[in-house]
């Protein structure tokens, strides 16, 4: 049996690009409420410290004195095992949407083994589709004629999902196995798609489309250290077999 | 068949001498997402424009402009029905504590019939004991080491929960009558704290304990406004009796 307060250190949150530094400030403070204590940002400059820590309170300052910051999102990502966005309900159906209630319950198998990820995009624009691409899931918040929620609001109703769902989980619910880092992906995907351009399989015009519904696929396998190995010493194996002179 | 625009019309959500104009315009925002449109302030003086309107931005200035002002609580909640207060969770059970949640799926059979007013403290201190003695129920946010959340996110928990749950109520709930107001209600715990008063049922001392017991009572009745009157009558028919002279 693994207690809640070792589920919710496997959490972290991860601002990509937020601009607000108040905003940074109350995501602490609202992640410290709920027992999150993994702070990230990606962020070309160290924000402002001062805006930070008034937000966060002195009870939240050292999820501030403590944040991780990495210059772009694969770097950030590079361990954790699963990561999920959170968007603004649009509509189209590129991710299958889930509600943060949803994710959650979703997510709950693969806490014990799995470092998880949140990921939220800037205070204007969201994430974008390139920052999507490292997702294995989104989420994203009902609302009233498909508004957008302030960052620091977002951030607040996920976080409390997040408990609410940990501190209500079944006590004898079964754990999924830890899945495969976003590094680990991301080579794999490397190495796939030099195979697929090998093979002309896609062109240059096509290539972000299909290379997006390949993620897609891998996506819901939710693919272990092990699958991400084999899949990726496939594709070397059959890179170096296409450089070498045909005899 | 009411549709969800007219369950969340019955919403108020309240907000008892907020300190930061900040987080008054939060307030807007996030009610603007989740379909809530009407917002009252207890407050002694209109708030600064400026940074209201700046965090509840274009979209929710309509709130702003048409944000309703009190100088006391009972004058506010004159006209609902139903009253939740949002508290830290506390430990000690004054009232019986629920989560949002939990919260929510009590109110939606009232809320076909009923105006129903969330009301939340001010940012440092929350609502006190005198401000929690007009609402029939209470919810408290769970979060870790009962710590205490920033205003403006313990709002938009709120109207997530709200949003969420009206989205997802079932098409044939049953439809709980309209209470009495808490005008109405106020008017009968009036009648009735001289009448127990007369018969010297409570001292100068024990007050505040058995009228806050009496309240707790009559609040887990819910009263409709005919139950209301007729207490208050039976009050006041008994307080005539008393100051006839005895023959």
């Amino acid at each position: 049996m693994i207690d809640n307060s070792a589920l919710l250190a496997q959490l972290a949150i991860v601002l990509v690009r937020p601009k607000i530094p108040e905003n940074i400030g109350a995501a602490a403070r609202i992640a410290w409420n709920m027992g999150i204590t993994r702070l990230i940002l990606v962020r070309d400059s160290i924000p402002d410290r001062e805006p930070m820590a008034k937000m966060a309170t002195h009870k939240a300052a050292h999820l501030i004195d403590n944040i991780e910051i990495y210059k772009n999102l694969p770097e950030a990502l590079a361990d954790f095992t699963v990561v999920v966005g959170t968007t603004a309900r649009r509509g189209r159906q590129r991710f299958v949407e889930q509600t943060p209630r949803e994710m959650v319950a979703t997510l709950l198998p693969q806490l014990p083994n799995n470092q998880v990820a949140i990921i939220f995009g800037p205070e204007d624009t969201g994430l974008t589709n390139d920052d999507l691409k490292y997702c294995q899931m989104t989420s994203a918040i009902p609302t009233a004629d498909f508004s957008s929620l302030n960052l620091a609001q977002a951030v607040a109703i996920h976080c409390y999902e997040l408990h609410y769902g940990i501190i209500h989980a079944s006590k004898d619910m079964t754990s999924a196995p830890q899945l495969a880092t976003s590094f680990e992906l991301e080579s794999m995907y490397s190495y796939l798609e030099e195979s697929l351009f090998a093979i002309d399989f896609m062109g240059e015009v096509s290539h972000t489309y299909w290379m997006s519904n390949i993620r897609n696929f891998f996506s819901r396998m939710m693919l272990t250290s092990k699958d991400a190995n084999i899949i990726r010493g496939i594709s070397k194996k059959f890179l170096l077999q296409q450089k070498r002179p045909k005899s």
